[in-house]
């Protein structure tokens, strides 16, 4: 049945979606659409891809751990039950979220949500309370039934040739082993080294537990900060032994104030005591293990990315309910650009800084980042990146202002390009929206004249940026 | 006589007058057009709708109280007398306006004269020397001649609904009261509690004054912090019964300052002392007053609005000549995600945050508040706003960033839209200026197909924008 | 031969380039093109317009000096040794250069190159590994060759009005002198003061030097912080008495702190003992200098600038290899507003306050710049000035979002325009760039119904922006 949605959801997720003119439509049709995807940054959970995870309905894949789609349900006056409840069925989750799918007009999440529909599903019907339950069952369906929609079967029909997770240096990796063991695996997973826990001194107890944790896994005996930097070296001597290549750091703002070596091992003593830090303390540590980690990560000749700006956890009601990562983090105000500079350079001075990608939730530092890059450039292209739109820049919007300040400022042609930052096995067509996105910037630039109509030229760049770049800079094999 | 200016200004300010494609023309004619006003946050004098004062001329309208004119005429270069001079008539002010206008290219007020000449006068003419004296004339005669350019006349003759002015504590509301009682007013007016002179401790002596008629005004014998809180809330019950439904907080930054019960009493024993307060003090002081002022709200079942981010009166010559509003106020520069955080955290965990509308001066922190919002989401659709771009971002370009980040890190379908923030009865065509833009955004995302063309949907979003959200958000009937 | 980069490149960089419509390429064409360039602020070199100097090759205009371009080939992965190195020949560095080339699509590299070989040379073709070749004999013959391409055979051929040089208050001017003595010379150069130095406190040894020097050539023997001044004065006068009309400060923020005359008088005599100052000392001291040069400018009718905003010299590796302005200067983060206030402030209540132009090199500043310029209007059309998108903002995005930032928020009408800030004399086009990124932007407005259709006004609008404000406001003759 030809019904009114289903042709309005046609002409929207159409072939051309974004793609506003014909250079922009060649450019992605005929070079970006092909490329393999390298999904270098994300929050899957490798056991679910080691066992291959079937899910039960489309809400466990959407819903489940999405906080995204909760802020928006909150937004739109969703009771909490419906979001993150135990008291609330699949179905009244996905209900409530096809409600406030109509209000999402001009937030990333309505596009998403139809491009994941479109794509993995081939479903044109716009969502929302009229097609909710048709929508859920013919998903569900499928999800049931079909081994596609299976973590692997995802990954595969995406064209996903390399992911690398958000692992912590205490992880065993036993699902990486198991996952890179199983020569039926179609793409590589590969970990990636983030140790925000190693620097986390603001609550003794937690760091304790920490350090006790890192102690059991590595064997190394911790007793003083050297034995720490010991077992910290040892996994990470393990972790790139599993493939790791890359690390990331979560950061407020950079840290790069001044310590002495004995300075940091009283504190390292003091907060093992069990003892409240002082603020200026903090600091110092965390200054100082941002260098170790940044040496650490140049030696093993990884990549290293800093993801800094975001104000976490600022609703104390629900962060005692929830926990973190739950909708609750927003963007931050943070004049950091000196205090990066000096840890680049004091990286930089001693040889030591290895590739480096600055990710800034805050969109006004774009420019302050799309310039620092310039000032550590050298001795392979692109060395030193500018981060895709990072979060809440995840969008059109966000990934526009990013390319048109790295593109004024730097050498957009030399991008590594996308990421999807995602916990979900759904998330893979924000490649496809990233790349459909690049593609509208260049083929505009072209109509407008303001950049030469060479074709070759032009889908080698976007080709590039939607792969080669990645594939170049991250040496995963 | 039909001349090159009657036609250029016909095809000027014209029926589609910013609505650049059909699904915005659609948009705007058919569903946001017709639609009430609420002008919710406006600085209206109400003596003078009490009264419904006639104008002499369209100078009076126009030029005396409208600092955002005389800023354009002295950085034209015009002299202060023809802006606030008292030795200049309403012509001579008049005239150098005029000579002003057609160097107001791309400013807002290009578009408010002309929108105002046409709506309200029914003249297409450009404003400019050669047309000035006649379009005075035509106008000051139907100012003179016709009821409709009475106060009453323009509120019914744009369709407003209701009006919300800005009214100190100590206002007696003896003109809202008039007002109310009269059943000839279509209209209805409401004050809304601006309780910005009650936290202003820096001046000991203009603190004492305003303490001491607030002791007046409320009967309360103010002797110590406590008697002052009391004194306050009986005005704050005094305005509810008076139909106030919310506040208004003209804020630099946000507050949220630790503080003891018992430093404020000290803080307040000082200052009555006519002692200077310490900067920590003023800032302690303030922190316990805007909680206060939010517990009231919220006990009341208001809604809260903070306009954060202006460093004012920075001309003190000026300053000394004219006092405050007169255009000498700027953008400032505020890192104040943090402070903004705290304080909207400790009301919700002591379930005392209601409905609150955030507005940063500097644009820069549209991201900041757009996803604040999201951290204290709930119970209702769009509890937490992401207020208009306000004052000097009251303009096609501030709108749009507003809108748009509004958009990607949140619902734009529930925002509660325009307010004129004005002191001119000849304002409300900014409502119809700010709907236009909203069309035209989302007819611009139609036409890219960047949203399905629902006219259905896109017609309820637009007349929410317009007025519902506003309506059922205010609670004022 | 007809190739197809000569096609390409003819459609590329043709007579409407950047021009989108009709009403932008009728105001560029009949109105922008034919008006002089006055080049109020540049780095150019005095010797070399005195001289003549005739260059050996386009290696040598392009890319000795550039930091842009050195920044875009460090970013390409280019080694140094074709930047900066003395053991790679001028080929060898264009070489490398061509090979960067089509890698900066996007960046305003790519458009000034070609404009420049357009314009300057004629040449088409668009520049790559391909065509380096060809193009660098063709560009150095005509360099060789044909004395047009000697400084001031650029500058006529550019229709060069007037340049300002950028000199510190020790220079000798003599190649001013030189220039002004000769009555061939048709482009005017003036010299402008930038006493940066003067107030560079911070190394007292490099400060003693400097002030050893300002006693040498100024005659006065400086015994103490009045005897500096009296020296500086001596030079201000200098500089005035050889046509200097105006200054430029290069800061990293504004300085506004308290001071007392004793308090400078004693930091003077402690950083000429060679003592390291205080943190506060530095700043009290570069607060007075800047008002101290700001009553100078202020009594010698001159108009003054401010560049804030900078870090430099953020790689202390290359820093010790190549000195400053090299390429390794970036954007910082500055809450700056209010001291910017406070200093003007304290200007305007003595009357000392000068025409001001005032850049911000982090574009999250327009809107706090644009707002300033209001509070000390007056007196003469556009007297405070924001200054045109400077250094990375000088590009068509930078310079669109500070002209759309002055317009919303000020009088773009008023606006003294362009300048190229350059070292090199092939810069010139970018006033032409400049000039259509403006009719562009206005002819889009027309098109879009947001300006009236008025072109002679309109046509003023640009003559005023691109020559005739600039000529009004510098009083240079």
């Amino acid at each position: 049945m030809i019904t009114m949605n289903n042709i309005m959801a046609k002409s929207f997720i159409n072939p051309d979606f974004i793609l506003t003119n014909d250079t922009a439509k060649h450019l992605y049709h005929d070079f970006a659409e092909k490329m393999p995807i390298i999904d270098y940054h994300c929050h899957l959970i490798p056991k679910m891809v080691a066992e291959n995870k079937r899910f039960e309905s489309i809400a466990q894949i959407w819903l489940m751990g999405d906080h995204y789609k909760w802020r928006a349900m909150r937004s739109n006056g969703v009771n909490e039950r419906f979001c993150t409840g135990k008291d609330t069925t699949d179905w009244e989750k996905f209900e409530k979220w096809a409600e406030t799918v109509p209000y999402t007009f001009r937030n990333p999440l309505y596009h998403w949500t139809h491009l994941e529909l479109k794509t993995a599903f081939g479903i044109d019907k716009l969502l929302n309370p009229q097609t909710a339950r048709e929508i859920y069952e013919e998903c569900n369906d499928k999800i049931q039934n079909d081994p596609k929609f299976c973590p692997r079967g995802l990954m595969e029909f995406y064209n996903v040739e390399t992911v690398c997770t958000t692992d912590d240096p205490v992880d065993t990796l036993e699902y990486h082993k198991a996952v890179a063991a199983d020569k039926t695996m179609k793409t590589r997973m590969i970990p990636a080294w983030r140790p925000d826990k190693a620097m986390a001194v603001e609550n003794p107890a937690n760091f304790g537990d920490y350090v006790n944790k890192l102690s059991d896994v590595s064997g190394v005996s911790i007793r003083n900060f050297n034995d720490y930097i010991d077992a910290i070296q040892q996994r990470h001597d393990f972790f790139a032994a599993n493939g790791c290549k890359l690390s990331d750091h979560g950061i407020e703002e950079f840290y790069a104030e001044d310590y002495t070596d004995a300075e940091v091992k009283d504190i390292f003593d003091k907060v093992m005591s069990g003892k409240k830090l002082t603020e200026n303390e903090v600091l110092k540590f965390k200054s100082a293990m941002m260098y170790i980690f940044a040496v650490q990560d140049s030696e093993a000749g990884w990549a290293q990315q800093f993801h800094y700006g975001a104000i976490r956890d600022n609703n104390s009601k629900m962060f005692a309910k929830l926990g973190p990562d739950t909708g609750f983090d927003s963007i931050g105000e943070f004049n950091t650009a000196k205090a990066m500079s000096k840890f680049l350079n004091k990286l930089n001075m001693e040889d030591k800084l290895t590739r480096t990608i600055l990710y800034t939730l805050n969109p006004c530092a774009n420019e302050v980042i799309a310039t620092m890059l310039g000032n550590f450039q050298g001795g392979e292209p692109g060395k030193i990146q500018f981060g895709s739109g990072w979060w809440f820049n995840d969008q059109k919007d966000g990934m526009e202002r990013q390319m048109n300040a790295l593109s004024v400022l730097g050498l957009l042609s030399r991008f590594v390009g996308m990421l999807t930052d995602s916990r979900s096995f759904l998330s893979y067509p924000r490649h496809e929206y990233f790349r459909r996105i690049l593609c509208n910037i260049l083929g505009n630039d072209v109509e407008k004249g303001l950049l030469p109509d060479d074709r070759e030229l032009l889908g080698k760049m976007v080709e590039d940026i939607s792969y080669n770049n990645a594939r170049r800079y991250f040496k995963f094999y």
